[in-house]
């Protein structure tokens, strides 16, 4: 049995090596897919980043598919079952980094667009695709650029799905409709460095910082709320030394990150963090990254269709989530637009044997389609 | 003026590149002239090193002169003042790399030697060289193994002179009668790797350490002793994170080293780590490097002859001390022998330029002399 549409395009998007911010010429082949069903193409590349705003129709309501093709990095692939970038089916699993986040999305929705413009040639409003090669690093040149130029010239999304995967279990039994804030740490704590068999002459900053570090990791920062999960803070990376066994280190790097809630500011944030390190007595410095005030989309149109869709795809309600991370929702939400996530389960992204269901591709797909029938039909 | 005699060595020795495990015919050298002297050489080959065992006499007590005629790499020549490799005088100070660690020394030894027996043709006991060419490197093949060969033959040392670096603002200003033990650890947290929006599908390794880091860090592990300052515990390097910045860790990766006195045992040690890291209930694995117990030479006659020695040369009472780096005197003092260790100023030692007063040569042969004749005459 010859592939679907879905899996054929997942197939051909995994296997191009777009680790942030390359695209290897996934947004062509997006491009030519979508020129053919009628659309227009603008590539918008900023710096390193490559974009694509792609648009079929002049009217409103615009619908709008949100996505990215990077994809973050494999580390050793020695370490995986299948190597990672060779889409790889196995016992009913599409293998591959960025499987699940987010080629397969992006395939369902070519898959689901070109029968939907087959399907129905004149439907109402517009559709469109904005996609970028920067989500998952520095988010600078991506989508948030691509919507300056949109706002620039009063060009408004009314309804966007971004293509995360946002199911936990089984696929669209979790739709985001919205995202917490997140707020990047760079920290640097400063020591002396020195030889160990004479540590009278030097001061160790890992030592000096570690009981901060675990007040960091132990603080309880917030409640949450009905709409969001209490904040949470994670420490990402970590590195001191020289590589030399007898060598005391002259600096300890942290990266760390908040997920917060509605029930702080990343001002507020900041502040309690400051606190913890001087009360530590800390000789520190910190940077500070801020990639995106909270956003919520609590009803709707675009709720009440893909909620409709997804019942008559699966039998099931779909659960209505805050929980997760950052997307790209946090530019677009913004404008005014009604933004959801909704694509398949997370349970193996940016992890070693990132997978994703082939029969959940085609259910995606379905949904993507049935959403589109009670928009714009 | 010509160069006195161990000027003269000095500089032969520092013109051979003798990096480690390199012995570039220093010890051909030495050889020639120890059995001009009336010793008897043995040259000792074990895979890469160079090993000399060198006596004269066969009757005890047996006093020996310990000490290596590698040395560490120079590191870019375009960054020293003069040729690394070429003895240089220069404002009364012998430039080049093992100058002071420790080719200046052993031509102080093969001086006072050559003139002891030539002064005392019909000495106490017996006197012997115990040279390597493998002291900076992994210490495998050198001294340790020359001591096996000995202890296999039950020849027993019973005073040791090394020749290393001692002294800190003036020669012979302090003395080493012992060296603290040294103990690595390699620690590997083991957590579970993830998305940092999704902390409940991970498990964070540095959240989950930094109190038992902090704990290692903080515990007092003795007081020392009279002899020795309390032992010291210091994590050299500390790795962790795939360098994306939303991506909860796997693994941490820790080095840390222990010096340590004989107020405590590695084997205590290595079972109150692992006692501070099971009660944290952290998930790890642990390898230990040993490199040494600590040694200590308190009394006997060989302190009180170097002492006596140093006082009527330069006029001041040498400092006794256990402080500093390991050396092959870990060796050589579990056979039972006295050991202390008496050479230049260390302040240039490792380093770009490293120099040695050619005066301070002149003193160390003459106390290496006295010391011969308090122990030998």
């Amino acid at each position: 049995m010859s592939d679907s549409t879905v899996i054929t395009l997942a197939k051909d998007l995994i296997n191009r090596k777009s680790v942030t911010p390359e695209d290897a010429g996934c947004q062509d082949m997006m491009q030519s897919i979508l020129s053919a069903a009628g659309f227009e193409n603008e590539s918008l590349i900023f710096e390193d980043t490559t974009n694509l705003w792609s648009r079929r129709g002049t009217q409103g309501p615009l619908f709008c598919f949100a996505g990215h093709t990077d994809v973050v990095p494999s580390g050793p692939a020695s370490a995986w079952q299948t190597p990672p970038f060779v889409a790889t089916e196995k016992d009913g699993y599409l293998h591959g980094r960025g499987a699940a986040d987010m080629k397969g999305s992006l395939a369902a929705m070519l898959a689901a667009t070109t029968r939907f413009v087959s399907d129905y040639p004149d439907h109402k409003g517009s559709i469109a695709f904005l996609i970028t090669s920067d989500e998952e690093g520095p988010f600078i040149n991506g989508t948030t650029r691509v919507i300056d130029t949109l706002e620039a010239r009063n060009e408004k999304i009314d309804w966007c799905i971004v293509g995360e995967p946002s199911s936990t279990e089984s696929v669209a039994d979790v739709v985001k409709n919205g995202r917490r804030g997140s707020l990047t740490g760079n920290l640097t704590v400063k020591g002396i460095q020195g030889h160990v068999a004479y540590p009278h002459l030097a001061r160790n900053p890992v030592h000096e910082a570690a009981l901060a570090l675990s007040e960091l990791a132990q603080t309880h920062w917030d409640d949450g709320n009905a709409f969001f999960p209490p904040t949470s803070f994670q420490i990402s990376n970590l590195h001191a030394g020289t590589g030399a066994g007898n060598v005391i280190p002259g600096e300890l790097s942290v990266c760390f990150n908040f997920r917060f809630s509605t029930e702080v500011t990343d001002k507020q944030l900041i502040e309690r963090v400051t606190t913890i390190l001087d009360n530590h007595k800390l000789e520190y410095a910190l940077d500070w990254t801020f990639n995106g005030q909270p956003f919520l989309t609590d009803s709707g149109e675009l709720v009440e269709a893909v909620q409709s869709a997804i019942t008559s795809v699966t039998g099931a309600a779909a659960q209505l989530s805050t929980a997760g991370g950052t997307s790209d929702g946090r530019f677009i939400a913004p404008t005014g637009a009604q933004v959801i996530e909704l694509g398949p389960v997370n349970a193996t992204i940016h992890k070693i044997d990132e997978c994703v269901k082939m029969r959940d591709l085609e259910t995606l797909e379905e949904i993507y389609y049935q959403t589109m029938v009670r928009l714009l039909a």
